[in-house]
């Protein structure tokens, strides 16, 4: 099937997929949890497969790493599955509920954006994650997975279609690409794909970002800083550097750059580096912090670096002021942390920093979806709409609004006949 | 100023208007309402300076109308801001709270998206409006309009400029800028604007969102629908197509096709054929309705045409499925209405129907910001994320996750040593 003839079987079926009820759809889940339990070895010795070419192929280990769909991912993916079913469905919420004359009442009702196209390297798992979230929330989906993966994707994707179908959802709701010729043209189909949610690299997101028109949740860098204030308590302060950068480098909500008030910088630094040394992380300081400790010099580009590993960019600031402003211009929107014991001074920072997360007092590694309770996790979004930070399930909805009239027209009201009533109603 | 260190300037100062205090704030508003009157003579001589030149260069009829900024349209203005003063703030609002663990706590707080980006044609009072919806909701503005307007738009953007900075808004929130260049520039600036809010034609709209990555709030087509079902009333049809097409014709939110059920299509077409005449209203017509009564004939693009004018395009439908389809397939996601005595058929409608408002028994016409009692409005979106429909003030917000924590570390809660409450806190 071609690609357009796809993403017009998913918009179709997306359609009916809108107006289907909680439990149809928590069944169909039910059921996709349970398929892919009883295909465990069907999907397994695809998995074998792709790893064999792969390592014939030389793929890098952490690669191979994130390939690898065994037994104990499986068990993983279907407890995810099981703890989406218990989410509340975001669809049919009403947001807001206002007569506007007797007789005639304004609802605003969430619903599925639509189509969901969705493109991700090599993890097989996001595959199943993403579909799932999609389908709890009404959303037809085109897939797009990395080549490597070809044969998982397709194992998965074909329990999914049948079990998800068998339990009643609208035929041609999920459609899985396969060629990359497919991501070029979905990324130019803004009429029939809504939303588009890039899974991978920084490069990766960035790519689809900048090659198309289609709105795209998630993010893309994530420069992370924590920002050491003259008022902070300085075990505190440690602590929380050593967390955020140490306990696990290469994620998006590890901190990058650390900023410290220069009347702290002089205590401060020698304490922290003696700490980072256990972890063997390389300090890169500006001037001020190396006229302090004995570090490797920062350049202008370390600010903007997403290391991603045992390195950490260190400046000595003169004010809190100065260490929003460094954050503005060099973060990139997704988390950064203040520590101070002073409740004006964070604040302030919370106010003024343009980021989607702004911590005080605790580390940026708490920026995740199931850390802040939301249950399932679409991604972390840096947009600057429609949903910002750590997505849940109610960034795949929006909402329509429905009037409930009885024969109701303008020109009475425009006339002056009629006059509106405006009243809140009980949602 | 060149536009980017115009959007640089706006950016700085949007940081800080994000902070700005909801008194501070209407005060501004008031002061630039009080500066519009007490400049008048100065804003309404600069408007003659753009009539004079308009009409030596033939400028069309509706447009001078558009571009007419006199007394009558001063004081509806400013009345415009005197009630958006009234408004409350949307930016500050918390929207959920949730304890992660004793002394961690999450909220999630409304703040503004950051720098506006305005392009609008002729119409002066659009730059009032939408810089005074930024403003209020705390965002910085670049604004650029049409040529043949600038020397009212320089008056009234020096009045804006002036008042509200004198009354302590941060500099440089609202550039003005002056060139087609500029246009283009703008387009092209996704690092810098946030959104685009443009104001106009179909054409100029549909122009800016093909030709930008940054997201757009607006809508460019108005193709709404009128489906008389089966179990419609056939009075209340009559009067509500009559009210949809004719009360207004060159609005985004008049009927451009009227759908009727082949069961009740005998009946009604005479009907509704009668009460349009009176509005000279051409009609143009399916197979079937020719058949019924004498019309011209409707092609297949009639049925993607925005008339924006006394033409009517109907088509006899089998079912309200075919209905359902017709406007999917055809419609611009705005505004269709069915009209039945049915609820099941109506609740059917609503939920299968991918438009931004969907009726039940009253007239197209009234998707409109103020009938629906949101106060101002920016603008009707037919986007599929961020806002929908008509959209106030709350289009023009986001929100940031603040937590307050008192130290916690992550590698507390991986080790087990913690657990996270994720208790809904009272917000």
């Amino acid at each position: 099937m071609d690609i357009r003839t796809a993403a017009k079987a998913a918009k179709r079926a997306a359609i009916q997929l809108a107006a289907i009820e909680t439990d149809l759809k928590n069944n169909a889940l039910q059921a996709i949890a349970d398929e892919m339990w009883a295909h465990k070895t069907k999907i397994l010795e695809a998995n074998e497969k792709d790893l064999d070419f792969s390592r014939q192929n030389n793929l890098a280990l952490p690669l191979l790493k994130r390939l690898k769909f065994d037994e104990k991912k499986l068990a993983e993916t279907i407890r995810g599955i099981e703890s989406l079913i218990g989410l509340p469905d975001p669809v049919g919420v009403t947001l807001s509920a206002r007569e506007l004359d007797e007789g005639l009442e304004l609802y605003q009702i969430t619903c599925p954006i639509g189509v969901i196209g969705v493109i991700f390297e090599s993890r097989p798992d996001a595959l199943v994650q993403i579909s799932t979230l999609c389908l709890k929330s009404g959303n037809g989906v085109l897939l797009k997975g990395g080549s490597e993966a070809a044969h998982t994707n397709r194992a998965l994707a074909d329990v999914i279609v049948t079990a998800s179908e068998s339990a009643g959802i609208p035929v041609g709701w999920l459609q899985l690409l396969e060629t990359r010729e497919d991501v070029k043209q979905m990324l130019k189909m803004d009429e029939s794909i809504d939303l588009l949610v890039p899974r991978g690299s920084n490069e990766f997101v960035k790519f689809i970002m900048d090659n198309s028109n289609i709105p795209v949740l998630g993010h893309a860098d994530g420069i992370c800083h924590v920002y050491v204030d003259r008022d902070a308590d300085l075990t505190m302060a440690k602590n929380i550097v050593v967390d955020a950068k140490c306990q696990y480098v290469a994620v998006c909500n590890a901190a990058e750059t650390l900023l410290v008030h220069e009347a702290v910088a002089g205590e401060f630094l020698p304490m922290v580096q003696e700490a980072l040394s256990q972890y063997e992380v390389e300090l890169r300081g500006c001037p001020k912090t190396r006229a302090i400790i004995k570090v490797n010099t920062a350049t202008e580009e370390d600010w903007r670096t997403e290391y991603l590993d045992t390195i950490l960019s260190v400046k000595v600031v003169a004010s809190t002021e100065e260490a929003i402003e460094h954050i503005n211009a060099y973060g990139s929107g997704h988390t950064d942390t203040i520590v101070t014991a002073n409740q004006s001074t964070a604040e302030q920072f919370m106010k003024l920093l343009d980021s989607s997360n702004v911590f005080w007092n605790c580390s940026t590694r708490f920026s995740d979806g199931f850390r802040y309770g939301l249950g399932a996790e679409v991604g972390i979004s840096t947009s600057k709409i429609h949903a910002r930070g750590p997505v849940g399930l109610e960034g795949l909805v929006i909402y329509k609004w429905h009037i409930r009239g009885s024969g109701q027209i303008v020109k009475d009201y425009a006339g002056g006949t009629r006059k509106f009533t405006h009243r809140s109603l009980k949602k």
